[in-house]
């Protein structure tokens, strides 16, 4: 029986979570996935078998019209977040952003493309054209990636039924065939509830802050939860047959918050959400491309206005620091969901990506004095 | 009857052209074009008219398994180049790169993904996997860009046919639609033969150096040919009628040397390159995407090694200064070569790119004692 | 008799400058000078010649409580700007900018720390740290830079005696010693009256935007003066004879507008500013150190505040072209300033490098029908 | 009694240190410290008292003659490394790298020029100008840092007594006056034996890479040891009395190597070293300057040399992971050394810096079965 990290009676860092520990949290921040999962055994081109799908993180709607700021940042390129430049160009997020299969990045984006010409009318007409955000990890150890099995009504899926509230985790959506630290993952989420503060203590608002990652990087040796290597630990009990050999995974996560940040501060944040994601025990591998994004859903800004300047209201960037804190122990935790939540699955060829084994993790984790959830 | 700049007697820069003033005359580089032209008169989504295309230029094949040094230079991020993350990240090359319509990037890197996984049969499998380099100008103006006409077909004939020696310019494959300070454009080259010196007027070996453009930025009033204001000149000439009314262009520039470059050399190439952008007149405009991507074939990275150093040839930083004047000249001359060459084109809405007139540009440039082809 | 460039009858580019065509320009920015000039004929190391100095640019006061929003770009990073990298962090000035001679750097800024700490006192106890803002050229060419002539005096001078208005340029303070295209530069400036507007031709309010530059950098074969390609045709004149002979030059470029930009912004403008360098022939050689860096006055972010948030006004970014196109052409008119008020210079060694001819330049000019002064 | 954190009987991380478990263990890189205590008692400005330094880490010497390959990274550039622009240019470091505290970098910056200056007599006339590398950490909470209080003579004897072997740790050189996470802390140094290898196991040379960190970030409630957040746990036992209680830092972290490395593949060092940083307990605080700086000296740059093209030898991109792994924990490593060395300090107005206390740290690491020495 599979559980999240909390459930298991612990917990991660110190700030409090938001309601559905989820970046849903945010609000008006919707997920949706389709989750593709059909035949087994080897491989055929084009047949299978299919371990893949799509993950769409909405920013609030209409997002086209009223886009919201965006940062990001580059632990380690060795990826892939289609639109990527325009983002850090404009600071600006106009479209959903989508998760899905490397090799299925093009067709995500086509789809995209075509979804949102539908949505808003005006595209290509009046208003601008579409780069769509499509962001991806390698999911060829399970899945029959270079069959391309995500198709345009996958994604136009995952975008319509998205919804606010709890958030489906682990092998669902995009991280359907994903592998973390050899162990069984794919999508991961957590939230917290953040006051803001000041070096001389004083307190201000408080305000959400929620990840969600699409995960796939890493080797059971160095894997890290809540400080206590577990990876270590339970290496010894695995043998390398059925496992996956290599380093290359990536990481690609998504920050939001309705803290109202400027472009510049969201890619601040994102930067610290790396130190999240080293906290597992990432090394940020050559091969592993480890991307981080960010939007904040405080200010927006309309496509179309009547002035020519606008107002915008920005968070201090000395009260930023509980933010940042917040920020990477949520990063970590969101990783740490998706390990938890996912259970065992065999894939093309065969290949088996073992769960990892929540009764062992209790066990260790309370000989090490881990923190118990208050 | 269109030409390229030189034929009408001109020369821009110092620094003595190759054969074919041309991307091709880097050996071992190709280029292909898929030309989509089809019906007038009013857009109806879907059915056109269309007005589009995909160019591929291709590095010295197979460049899957042995790798080319690469960089790139992001003047303006307004705009896409997929996989560009990667590209900067590793210094790599290792597929084609494309060039298209913006709403069609996502079709096109698809097809180059299925193209690269025919071609290279172990990707997937032993191999990584390929996030294919895409870039993109917008060609709304004159083509039905939301029905994205570019299918897998067109992108493999443009990958199929590339071929070296002179590169057709103007309203051609991926510059099909484009407008360029509000005069018809498009696909342009040009080629620089470069002898590499230091401060101490030493010179060195001497190497090639192209560059191709996809051109679809600016305003007439800023159009600078050899340094003349013949934009400003001939402003009065054109009525607003028919004519793009803004400013929301892109440029893509793609260029190649010979030259031992490590990536960093490359990029700072690149960033050079964006000053020939400047003399044409471009002040990189808020909505103009304009980006450089640059590559050398003098070193390769093979794909699968026995080692794990290996030795790399570099020009020395300090005898760079002729690459960096060359690709200055060779992007302004690429830029006009495409307005030269391009034709006055009508699209969809009947809306109209006239030619530049070259009668009037060879007079304006004689009446300014602009340099004389030598 | 030396003049300014719009004297001699001429203009570069199409918005109008400022009263006094100035950095200045922009209410508030004050500029201060202290020129070395000492000594004649061979270099002893420590005695001089000396031909050097100080130059100060003063945000509006008190800039270290009222911090400005503050960017920049690095054209060519073979140069220093101390404190940029807290600059590019933080997006705001807090200190007055210094330029000086490279080896200089270090006095100057141990000087501006001592200078600001005791203009506000509780820095270093209720404050933070200073970081000072010093970029510099390299003058050893005319200069004795080694013996590191300047002082703290002459840095608290060129500080307290900063004035608005009309700037001295040529061999003035850290231009005292400099080279551009083989002629003597120096200190320029040059501003404009921005009308910003959008794509739709709507127009907004009006700006100030100003530019001062340290210029150092190019050969003369690359000159172009109002795209005129001066250096080419004066160089038969010109024999090697005393002329330096090498392109390690440099320039630092700071920008400054009261229009209500971002740090993202502000770095966007700096960047356009690069384009300008370009247009007067600089390919950024290997060692010619290009920076910019750039302030708004608009918005002022506190030192010490009560509340937690700040509210900013922001110029929309499809707003900004017309500051884009102005940053442009006032980088060209003020590169061209320093070439034409700077006279001759001799300097250690008996190096001397020769006034632009302005003569010569003005018939060149009207030669090739040069845009009038209107 | 203090002593190194291996000492206590415990390590970090996988991979075996070299024989002094410093930066010195890469061949030719030595380190030099001045330590500056004086005084007791209430602050007066120039007076004292005094809790500074200058530490020097010297490349392979002549370094301005065979420039050593260099990158860098900033993980919140809320600090200051001066000349760091030029080393992100280049690639290249050609003088020794110095830290010491902010306010005192231009006269450290000063005093390197002139000892370049005198020990390669070229500079300035035949060879280039010097641009040095002067990284700060703030130090007034212990030290008047106001009255700045390292001379030049201090600067040359870090530089002239640097030597390899064992480095002095804590509160010596540029770490006199500084904290870590409420704790004295100041310089640390570790290294690591690093065998290469590839993801198909294969494994290759081995090389040498060592950190030496200046460390004052961070408040007590985040610090972690070995995964085992020592911080919280002791933080009940300290009042805020006499603490330092805000939380501006900064770290500067300087790596070496003499593995083959490209200035790209060392800055992606850098950026590993940064994850080291977060599993400290760092979340970059807004105002805690994080940079690192590195370099290899496997190739040479020679400032003369007869040919225009040089040969590199690179290790692959794909055989680094074992490097990124290592630097990783080198880095945390050093930032406990210099908290485990560091004794207890009493400086300017009686503000006092309790040391971290190491009978309760092993205690704790127990308790929670941290990993032990092996």
């Amino acid at each position: 029986m599979r559980a999240r990290f909390r459930d298991l009676g612990f917990s991660i860092g110190r700030v409090p979570t938001g309601p559905a520990n989820a970046i849903t949290d945010v609000p008006g921040v919707r997920v949706g996935h389709t989750t593709l999962i059909e035949g087994d055994g080897p491989l055929v081109v084009g047949r299978g078998p299919v371990r893949t799908g799509v993950t769409a993180i909405l920013p609030p709607e209409p997002v086209f019209s009223e886009r919201v700021l965006a940062g990001s940042f580059v632990l380690n390129g060795a990826g892939e977040v289609s639109g990527l430049t325009q983002v850090v160009e404009w600071g600006l997020l106009e479209t959903p952003i989508l998760l899905t299969s490397t090799m299925s990045v093009g067709k995500v984006s086509d789809a995209t493309v075509k979804w949102m010409t539908r949505r808003y009318p005006g595209i290509g007409d009046e208003y601008d054209v579409i780069i769509p955000i499509v962001g991806e990890c390698d999911d060829s150890w399970l899945n029959d990636a270079v069959g391309r099995h995500v198709r345009s009504e996958h994604v136009y899926r995952a975008i319509e039924q998205a919804s606010g509230g709890a958030v489906a985790e682990g092998s669902v959506g995009a991280g359907t065939g994903l592998v973390t630290c050899d162990f069984k993952a794919g999508i991961g989420t957590s939230s917290r509830r953040v006051v803001t503060f000041r070096a001389n203590s004083e307190t201000g608002p408080s305000y959400n802050l929620g990840v969600l990652v699409q995960t796939n990087f890493g080797i059971m040796r160095t894997l890290c939860i809540a400080g206590v290597p577990v990876g270590e630990i339970l290496e010894p009990d695995y043998s390398d047959d059925g496992r996956r050999v290599h380093n290359a995974g990536s990481i690609i996560c998504v920050v939001a918050t309705d803290a109202p940040l400027l472009p510049s501060q969201i890619s601040r944040l994102c930067k610290r959400a790396a130190l999240g994601i080293g906290r597992v025990g990432s090394y940020a591998a050559h091969a592993s491309g480890e991307i981080i994004i960010g939007f904040s859903t405080a200010n927006k800004v309309p496509r179309s206005t009547s002035g020519m300047t606008h107002h915008i209201d920005v968070l201090l960037d000395d009260a930023c620091d509980g933010l940042y804190e917040a920020v990477v122990e949520c990063t970590e935790e969101a990783i740490v969901n998706a390990l938890c939540v996912a259970d065992d699955m065999r894939g093309q060829g065969n290949h088996f990506a073992p769960a990892l084994p929540l009764d062992d993790l209790a066990e260790i984790l309370n000989r090490h004095h881990a923190a118990r959830k208050r």
